[in-house]
Order: structure tokens, then C-alpha cells, then sequence
């Protein structure tokens, strides 16, 4: 076969028989990969030169991916010390942030650097659970209604079926919610420092299993069917939590916001109340102004799921202009996904930046929440001051790449 | 300072003074990022190893990123090839996945087979543009609406002092939504390859000091107010695109399902309209499976801005299960952002990864958003099948980093 | 003062004294109403005829309604028998419904026909309870969640207050839902046969009092701060439920659907495809038809509260085509708020209305809600079908007022 | 048949043949009416007395009801002078509100106290259409693309195919929106002082007809899938309007909000803030507190169509506190559904209650419309201060019927 460039084929034709991207049975290896790159330039014509660049043996990947060709290098800049006072992280942190945009780094450290002068960041996980939510169809919803008195007079023997899958995973309860004639099971688990999305789903599986053969009459049962809403906005989770329920706070003197954000209290508030307004009539699951900025950075450098992203970007921002001035500002994050083991935390340099915050293995996964969310509340004011001082775009020109 | 560890200070205590990480005249250089590489050691007590492993000159992230310290290097696994049958994506396509997720690959690879039998995919960019929507105050909502009236006569001359400052955007129209004494206009821009969210803020911005310069009594103005809903997901842009607007299709004979999903249409049909009624009941901005493990990992590996996956990761599934027993499969993304020229798009890796798919610089951004759309519907259709057949927590026993 | 019409003032000016509507010590009488009846010709130059002759001694009407001067007649119609196969209503059933919009009895009617001949409709009542949901606000959102802890432990007193002041009323839990430095805390009542909004405020109230005394830091507290959103629809009380949670079901055989609607199962049910995906764009909170026609027209007639149409008009429909060719239908209304006990249930065209459907008074709410429902589903049927046979404007046109 | 009452019939066995309701050539008499009544004796066992009670002749009836057998007497209440500062209401009005909620006639008129004090409501219409949104099906997405671009080119033509119908109504624009290979249009007209969903469904089925007739390749067509969202709300309403979009907005001085509601501004304004907050988290349409209760009553009062409560209460409050300590409170109704003519407008009562409001008839529709949304503003502020001073159960206490 000749070098075709992707688009030679004609989609009309029958297509030809598929090519295979190469496999070995040592697969996670070094030759593996170069002989899928070899692969890629022969099918496409082009030749990567900084793809297959990367500092590590590509046997720790087994279980993080397949057809493994390279890595992609995101650049990381450093912001802070942010200063945090939670229950689990303590202290000045120095944040890695993984973004190709210009600027993102710049304003979240100009937050941290307030918030420091501040006194820091208070951080409070809320609430913690991780859900798989299996559906279950019936005869009819009155038959559906009594399989749930039945879910709820056997929970502890679901729950023992459930954990015997999972070292880490603890079964808190089961939310129950009920259309036609379905009836949905929301398993809110407790996962330790994994975010629990791969226990959750096994234990629930189980627990499933268990139920489709000491209950008659189920007609159909799903594992899912978009009520946990994995990797997807939902009012469900902006309510009930997924994940980490975290919320920061800062209160910021008058003087200050003046001195290091040339605006006041008062002017910040004004357009807080009509970008509350805004946000209200466009339907956003979000009222802040740009938290997915610093969770997505954060989730690149630290090995998160980034497809998590979707969800764990809903937010509830809610100020106050307090009688002497000053301003009390909080976000809740009601559906953050972190982990601090398994999933990618545990590549090179997802490990280091993990090491980096003090957040690597067992026991953290809250102070990585409580980073997170005070990472998060340092950029909402910074780009909040921004935009009332109309200094927003004029420092995308400086520090972005704003060619076309 | 003695090197301290993260979490040594007492936040109680007023804060000592902030230390600064360090910052070159020259600053996107090896040495910049090194002086800080040791500030954090010195600061944290960590050495990392990995996080200064590049292969290519800081320089080139002048616009990319501040205080520069190194590389998240994310593992990218090649799934393909993927057939679309696109107006401007057409033929064969390996796709570069950025993901620490096992089994993400191998799902999408799946779906790519199954598809590529079918025929491939049928990809369509319905509507294209970028929003920056500015809020404007007034007396009454009577003064707000003689606005509405003014902008409405003024409209060229508006798009005048918009286009002035760029070269690629052009002012599509002005969108009105009124809400108490406030007007936001919705500028809507076509802008070229970019994905043009600083174009677009740029380009408003000057409108809007047009604006305020011929129009008396505005008593408030911001550039932004929770209506574009950059980095948000809202129901506006799903009614009305941001980015690009994009529709994937594809017709699955029946035998073909039962060949390689090991299920039928009918059996996915049936599964696919008890997720639509629990996405209902949870509130979903995503009637679909999981289309943003495709988009970040597509994202993440090609340079795009990965906050985006907040709002991209909104979808619309539509599924109808013909007569003849074929199941035509569907997903519309109504606010994908992506970009072909412009943000972290030139990066050395990110570049190669578009390059790969013939999609690097000027006139391939729908292309690109093709290739987004068409990988997103293999990850639904392969995934979808997986819950029916029961064999979705098995791939990830075998695939995944399922230890906790 | 002369008859001015209600034009006459000049707003700009300083308002005159506010003319009084005269009120007697004996308010609820024929007398009371016949002045209030003459200050309104008096003050506005019209005189009503019709707005005077009502039925009843107005003296029935103390705790329904202030400065009562008539009554509005709105037509009932009725529509029937309606087969239900309840737990609660089972039997045929004659629906008085109040409306003044052509067509809509007629409709339901229809609807009715077709469900008997199909055997009737089965109605489940899956979930009942009243809220009040008061908002408590904290120095933090850590002390907000000690409180919640507070609240958890103390559950036993709280309860014992909020039912100190009631009969019917019984508090069965309390959902916490977090926010910034807040706790909303959502008290569910069961209220016997009241829609109970009032008992359930009253019982709130004196739990909240209770809580007051004996919990320091509480820094704000709200009977109300719109999260049991009573008169609003959302999305807390589609998961949750707000009043009864119903579902009706109906199957209608294949040649049935032909006979009687002139269209066929597979014909409605890909119009409802559509109607899924239209809404899920729009964003609606009912993916069905109309269903607060019927609600609103039932509410009218039988002394409901016609402003919980707002949220009782939320509903979720799903359907299934059946292997032998015949049409699974349901509608689930998650929020019905009905009553058969206080509120205008008493009144004398209400009170009747309730008897004809064997309603009125103790233990009868649950029939009243199976009602309802199953009047609803009829009326989903019938437009369903009308809008697939292109009969719906012609019925309009023949049975409507269309004269503009 | 003997009379049997409601319950006797045995749902399980099959149905007996299904009584007939009379009618009778002459339908719309007194007669019929009797008839009607003794057959539900009859059926029931049960003798209405007060239902049989109307001051009219049931010959106006046609086109408003079928089968009809009575009127619901559902009393009114005044409330008033309300003061209006509106482009078409202007001066003192007397509201008939029509309800059975203790309290509510009160608490409105309070409201009306307070801001006639404050020198009136200012009221605004600032958008007006009503919408038909057929849905049209495609082979592909492309091919619905290509349609809508037809339908650009041929606007003038469909819109002389639609008016062809109808002396009031008006085509103005026709938006799309499209998923998967379907393309909605949402025809938008203006129509006079009707409603106008009767004739919008008339004018946009003939339009349907015409494009049908003039374009190929349409696979599917109906006249509605719920993006139009007649009687539900939904987000898509909210944004681009449906029916009226009006503003209300008053300043209230602060001695005059202690003097008449024993709170200040600033109390009212901080409890406001956590409405917004728990609104926001709950999802709700509406964060004012009960603009439905308002609407209902005068809907009811008026011959509207009180199924449109259901769209008609979605609303956007915002308030704002200013320097001089006075409380800037607006609410924002984005599809309220008001009509004075057609419809029930011309029904005996409800014509009279219009007559009062100086709003019958042709030209008053915009009136009508800024009298409603004044009322909704000074019931807002009524109860939103009746919260914050704990006054809210007492006074249902003392004017509600709560007895349970």
C-alpha cells in the first residue's frame, strides 16, 4: 500500500478491507509503540517527530491505554503559593496548571496572590460519593414501586454483595427515583482516594447480579441509563453530589481588592448580580464565571480525567457585600471528580505534580479537593476583577495568542 | 526560608510575605524554567523527574503559557482507522486519543470498526460561530429596549468598529435578550480557523466602546455577563451554537450489530429510550453516552482548548430503528469549540497530532470538527452496546486501573 | 371623588391618597360585597351584571378569599366515563372539567373513549409528600455542615415540634442540600388529605423556632428561599417529588389506534421520537403533550389551588412500541398538588364537582390523584394522535372560538 | 342501568359497552345542560345544586366547551388601587383576582399599597409573538440543512401562504433549529389581542402545506414536537419569548418599606440572595417567589386559558440596592400568555372583570398585559417581605383555611 493521506479513500465505494493498527504481544512497550508509528506514517504521510518523545517506560501504562503511539506534551506553568486553610490541605501550595492558554496561569496566580494577602483560601469538603445508577423496567409502576419497598427491606444484603467486589468502596445508601414504569437506583458509594467511577460500576454490577436473582419480574435492568450521568452535566448532581461537594471561601478587604485589582467590592458585586442574572435566563449550570479553566489544567497535570471535566465544571457562586466592606466570596463545586490513586495519578508526571501538592497516594484525595476548589474561587475573582475593569481583553493581547 | 514541605504554614497566623516564583527577562527559555523547577524543589522538598523532559524550545510557548516549568505527558493511543464521509472530512482517518483512561482506546476502536463495516459516518457542520455577549444597564427596562431599537438601526456601523480589529472574525448579527433594565447582545462571529474566543472579545470590546460612545445613558456595561457561557454549558448555546454546531450519522444493518456488538438494534433501541427518559429526569445537557471522553482525549491531543470539554461535551442523540431492522444512530454536538490555527494548536506535539489527521493550519477547522463528531458517535454506539451486552465492567476489568 | 375610569391618573405626579376599598366588620356577607361591587362602579364607571350572581352565602367563603364582590363562572364540561384501574379510583368516572378554551373537553373525551375500549387506564400513586424547605446561613460552609451533622442527630425533636401543631400532618424526613455557607434543609411532610403547602409551612416554622433556640450561630434564617419552590416548576421536584407522584399506563391494541384515532402505534410513536428530541432541545419541563389542559380544567372545577399548575404541569412521558404491534403509553406527573380537604375543596360548585367523582373529603386525595393522571393520559392519547392525522387545527377550527 | 356510583365497575373484566354522554342537536342550551346533569345523577348518585347556577344563556358557549353542564363558581376577590406607570396601563386599577387561597387577595393588595406609596409600578411589553414550531424529517442532516436554507430563500412566499388564514395574525420571522436530521422551525407571529395559538396553528399548517406542496424529500412533518412548548415551560420560552415579554419595576424608599412592611431594603435584598442561590441549586423556571399565584387568579378572573400557567409562571427576578438605600425590585415575565379577545375574553364574568381593567376588546392586549405583570411585581414584594419578618405563616393563620 502507497502513502494515501487521509482523505484518498472514497467513502461511496465499499470500503476496503479495514487496516489493522499493529499489535504485539508485548504491547506496552517502546518497539510496540514504534511500530504503530511506523504504522501512522506509512498510512498518513506524516512523519511526527516529538510524538514519540517521552521520558518513561511505556510498561507503567498497562491499564491507562491501548495502541499506545507517543505523548502529548502539554506545557505546565506554575501559579502561587496559593494559601489554603482547609481541613486537609494547610498551608502555601504551589499549583501546576497544564493549558495551552495564554494567560490562564497569569490570572490564577494574581487571584492566589489576593487571596494570600487575604488570608488564604478556607476549603470545605461538603459531601463524597461516587454513584452508578442501574435502572430496572417492569410490568408496570406499580410493580416497580414494590421492587423498591423490596430494595429497601434487603439494602444490607445488597450492600454485602456489592462490597465483596471492592477493597475501597463502601456502599452508603440507595437513592430511589421513580418514571413510568422503571425504577431507578442511585448507589452513592465511598471510594477512598480513586475516584470510583471502575468500583462503583463493578460493585454495583454485582449487586445487580444479586438482585436479577433473588427478585422475579424485572424486564429489563441496566447498569446505566444517564442517571449517574458519568461524564455529563446533570441538576441530579448539581443537587445529590458526585464526587466531591467542596466549597471555597475568601473574604476580601475593600482596600485590598482596590490596591491589587483596581476595582472595589461594590463595583465587583454589581456585575456579579447581573451575571447572575445572565446566567439565570441562558440556563447555565454554572454561575461563575470560568472554573473550567482551573480544573481542567489541574485534572491535565495531575492525572484526573479530563472527560470529567464535563461534569465537575458545574458550579454555584454566591458573594455577599458584608457591612464593612469587605466581600465574601464562595463557589461550591458539587460534582468534582479527583482521585489521588489509580487512573492516571499514577504516571510520571501526573505522580510528580500530585508530589508537587503533597497529594500522591493514600489519604489525599481530599486535600486534593479542597486544592482544587481553592484554586478555582482564586480565578473567579481574578477574571471577575477583569472584567469590571475592562482589563480582561487587554490582557489576552499581552499574554495570549490572539493572531487571526 | 528553609525548604518547608506544602504544608507548613498556619494559616491562622497573618500570612509572611508571599514569595515570588522566579521570572526571567527572557522567561520562555530552558534556564526560566529551571530556576523555577528549583524553587519548587527548594519550596516543596520534591525533585521532580519527569516534569523537565521536553523535546522542544520554550520559546515556542510565548502565548501559551506563563511560569513555564515543564510537560504533563500524556499517553496517546491511536484508535482508527475511523471512516467519515464528511463535506470536508472524507476517507480514512487515525485518530490520536489523549487519555489516562483504559478501555477509552479500545471502546472507540470498537465503534470505528463497527462503523467502518457500515459505511462510515456521515458528518455534517450545521452552524458555526463565536460569542462574546456583553450586558448593558440602563434606567428601565424601557431605556433597554430603545437600546435594542438603536443597535438594531446601528448595526453596521457596529460591525464596522468590530471588524476593525481582526482579520479573520467577521460580525455575523446581534442576538437581543432583555431580562429587567438590562439588554445582552450576543455577538455572533465567524472566525476562520480559529476557535476565537480572543478575536471574538476583542472585536466586541471595540464595538462595545463604539458603543458606549454614541449612545448616552448606559449605566452599566460589561464585556461579559454569564450569556456567552464561555467555558460553561447552557442551554442557550445548545439552542443556539457556539462553535461549531455538528451532526454525526450512521445506519447499522442488523446483522452487522449482532456480528460485532453481539446485540440488536432492537436491544440497543429499547436500552437507548430508558436513558433518554432518565436524562430527562436527571436533568442532562447530554442525552447520550459519553461523548466527552472522545472530545477531551481528541482535545487534549490536538491542542484544543480542554476547559471547552465543558460546554462540547453537550449533546443531542436521536436514534430510530428502521423497518428493515437497521439502526440509524445520530449525535448532534451544539457547541463543539475547536480549532485548527491558534491556541495551542502550533505546539510541537499537539501539531503532529493534526497533522496526522490532515488537519493542521488554514481551512481545516471543520474538517476537524467532522473528525471530532464522527469519533464521538463510534464512542456512543461501541459503549451503548457494551451496557446492553452486559460487557461494560468486564472491559474495564481487562483494560482498566481498576485496583482500589 | 367622580367616576374617573381606570386611566384618569396622572402617575407622574405625586399619587393622591389611596382610595380605600371598603371592607364591613361583617366581611363575608352579600351586603360587604354589594358595597365593594358599588365603590367599583363608582371608581371605574362599569357595571357588572354577571360578576353578582352567584349561588351561595358568601359567608361559606372566610378563609378562601379577601374583598370578595363575585364570582368568576367558568363552564364545565364534562367528559366520561373515564375507566380507571387504580388503587384508589377504580371504576367509571364522569370528569367535570372547567375551561373556556373549544375543543379541550371534546378532546379528553376522546381520549377517554379510546382508553376504555383499551381496558381502562391504570394509575399508581409512587411517592406523596409536602415541603417546606427553610434556608439557615453560617459564618462557613464548615459550620453550615456541623449543623446539618446537628440536624441529622436532633431529627427526633425537630420532629416532635413541626407536628406539635398539627393533626393531619407527619414530618418524614429531612433532605440536606449545601450550598456556599448555607444548608437547606427540606422537610417532607405526609398531610393526609390537604395539599398541605399551609400545615407543612405552619409544622416548618415551629421546627425552625425550635431549632432557633436551641442551636447558636445561625446567622440568617428563611421559612423559604426557593428550593421547596412551591407555585414554580423544578427540577429538585421532578427527582423528588412535590405533592403526589403519579403515573398512569395505558396498552392500546394496534387496531384500536386505527379505529378509533385513525392512525397506527408505529405512527405515533415515531411522532413521539421527535417530540422527545424537540424538547430536549427546548429545554422543557414536560416531554409530553398538554398535560395541564386536563390538570388546569380539573383544578378549576374541584377547588384546587389553580396556581400549582405551574409545577404540577411538569411530567414524563415514555412509551414503548410492543412486539404485537400495540402501544405502551404513560405519564408520569412528579409534582401534582391536589387536595380534597380544605383549600376550595369545600366551596359549593367545587365540593360537587369532587362528590360526582366520589372525592370529596377524608381519604379520598389519592383517588383524586389517580384521577387526575389517568384524565391526563387521555388527553396525551388524543392530541398525540391528532397531530400525526393533521386533525388537529380542523378540530380547532370546527370546535374552537377562531375568529381573529 | 341502575346508579351505581363510581366504583362500581370491575375494571378487570372486559369493559361494558361505554355510556353516552347526551348532546343533542341544540347543544349549547340549557336544555342540553339539564340532560346532561340528570344523566350524571344518574350515573353518580349524585344532585349538584350549585352547579346548574349560571347567570347566562349557554348559547354563548360555542366554541369555548363541549358538553356543558354548569359553572365552577370560583370567587374574586378585589385588590387595588394598583398604580401603573405603563405605556398602555396607565393610572389606578381595581384587579379582580379570581381564587380560593386565603390570603392571596390580601397579600397582593398589600403589595399594591406599598408601591402606590412608592409612585406606581412602571411596566414595559418589550417583545411579542406567538409560535407554531412544526418539525420536519430528512434522510440526512445535510438534507435538513439544505431545506432550511430554503425555507431563507423562500420566506416571502411561506409567509403569504401562512397570513392567507388570518385577518390578525402576522408571520415575522421563522427561526431554526436543528438535531439530528430533523429541522425545526418556530414560526413567529404577532396577533393582534388574541392569544393566538389557534390562529398561529391555522396560519403555520396552511405554511406547512405550501412547503410540503413546494419541496421535496421531506420524510416526516409534524405541525409540533415540543419546541414550540404550548403549555409547558421550557428554556427555550424563557429566552426568545412567548406571548408577552414584560417588565415590572418600582423603587421602594427605605422608611417607606419599614413604615408598610416592617423590613428594610437591605434585609429583603440579602434574603433575596439566597432565593437566588437555592433557585439556581434547585433548577427552578422562576426565581421570584409566586408570580403564578397572581397570574392564576387573574387569569382565571379574565377568561385566559389557565393551562397556560404553566409558561406563563416561569419569570426572571432581579433586584438591586441602591446607594441612597432604596430597593430596586424588577421581575422579568418572558411568555406570558394574555388575550382580550377570543377565547374565553367574551364569556359573561370573565368580559366583565376585563371591562373592570378598562381592557376588553380589540387594542387592549399590551394593557392587559402590563396590568398582570404589576400585580405579579407587588405580590413578590409582598411576601418576599412577609419572609424575612416571619409574618408569612401568621398570616395564613389568620386569612387561610388551615385547618388540617
Amino acid at each position: 500500500m502507497t502513502a494515501t493521506g487521509p482523505d484518498a479513500a472514497d467513502p461511496a465505494a465499499a470500503p476496503p478491507r479495514r487496516p489493522q493498527i499493529p499489535r504485539l504481544a508485548s504491547d506496552y512497550t517502546a518497539e510496540a509503540a514504534q511500530r504503530r508509528m511506523a504504522f501512522l506514517r506509512q498510512a498518513t504521510g506524516v512523519s511526527p517527530e516529538h510524538l514519540g518523545r517521552y521520558s518513561f517506560d511505556p510498561a507503567v501504562l498497562a491499564g491507562n491505554i491501548e495502541n499506545f503511539v507517543g505523548v502529548a506534551q502539554v506545557p505546565i506553568g506554575i501559579a502561587g503559593p496559593l494559601l489554603v486553610d482547609g481541613e486537609h490541605a494547610r498551608g502555601m501550595f504551589y499549583v501546576p496548571l497544564a493549558t495551552t492558554e495564554g494567560t490562564l496561569v497569569a490570572s490564577y496566580n494574581r487571584g492566589m496572590k489576593l487571596l494570600y494577602a487575604a488570608g488564604g483560601v478556607r476549603t470545605t469538603v461538603v459531601a463524597d460519593a461516587m454513584q452508578r445508577a442501574p435502572a430496572f423496567g417492569f410490568d408496570s409502576a406499580r410493580d416497580a414501586r414494590a421492587f423498591g419497598d423490596w430494595v429497601t427491606a434487603n439494602f444490607a444484603a445488597i450492600k454485602s454483595a456489592a462490597e465483596a467486589t471492592t477493597k475501597a468502596g463502601r456502599l452508603r445508601d440507595i437513592e430511589q427515583f421513580a418514571a413510568s414504569r422503571f425504577l431507578f437506583l442511585r448507589f452513592n458509594f465511598t471510594t477512598g482516594d480513586a475516584a470510583g467511577q471502575n468500583l462503583t460500576g463493578k460493585a454495583t454490577e454485582r449487586a445487580c447480579t444479586w438482585i436479577r436473582a433473588h427478585y422475579a419480574g424485572i424486564r429489563q435492568c441496566y447498569l446505566e441509563a444517564n442517571l449517574a450521568t458519568d461524564k455529563k452535566s446533570s441538576h441530579l448532581n448539581i443537587l445529590r453530589t458526585r464526587g466531591k461537594r467542596v466549597t471555597a471561601e475568601a473574604t476580601i478587604p475593600a482596600d485590598l481588592a482596590r490596591r491589587v485589582m483596581r476595582t472595589t467590592p461594590g463595583e465587583m458585586f454589581r456585575a456579579r448580580q447581573v451575571s447572575n442574572l445572565g446566567g439565570l435566563m441562558a440556563g447555565v449550570n454554572n454561575n461563575g464565571n470560568h472554573s473550567a479553566n482551573g480544573i481542567a489544567a489541574l485534572f491535565a497535570a495531575t492525572g484526573q480525567d479530563i472527560a470529567n471535566v464535563a461534569e465537575s465544571s458545574a458550579a454555584l457562586v454566591h458573594t455577599e457585600l458584608l457591612d464593612d466592606g469587605s466581600y465574601y466570596y464562595s463557589i461550591t463545586i458539587p460534582a468534582l471528580i479527583v482521585a489521588t490513586y489509580g487512573g492516571g495519578t499514577g504516571l510520571p508526571t501526573q505522580r510528580e505534580c500530585l508530589e508537587l501538592l503533597g497529594c500522591y497516594g493514600a489519604g489525599q484525595v481530599r486535600k486534593l479537593a479542597e486544592i482544587v476548589a481553592a484554586t478555582v474561587l482564586c480565578g473567579e475573582i481574578s477574571l471577575g476583577a477583569a472584567v469590571v475593569t475592562d482589563e480582561w481583553v487587554a490582557a489576552h493581547e499581552r499574554l495570549g495568542r490572539n493572531r487571526p
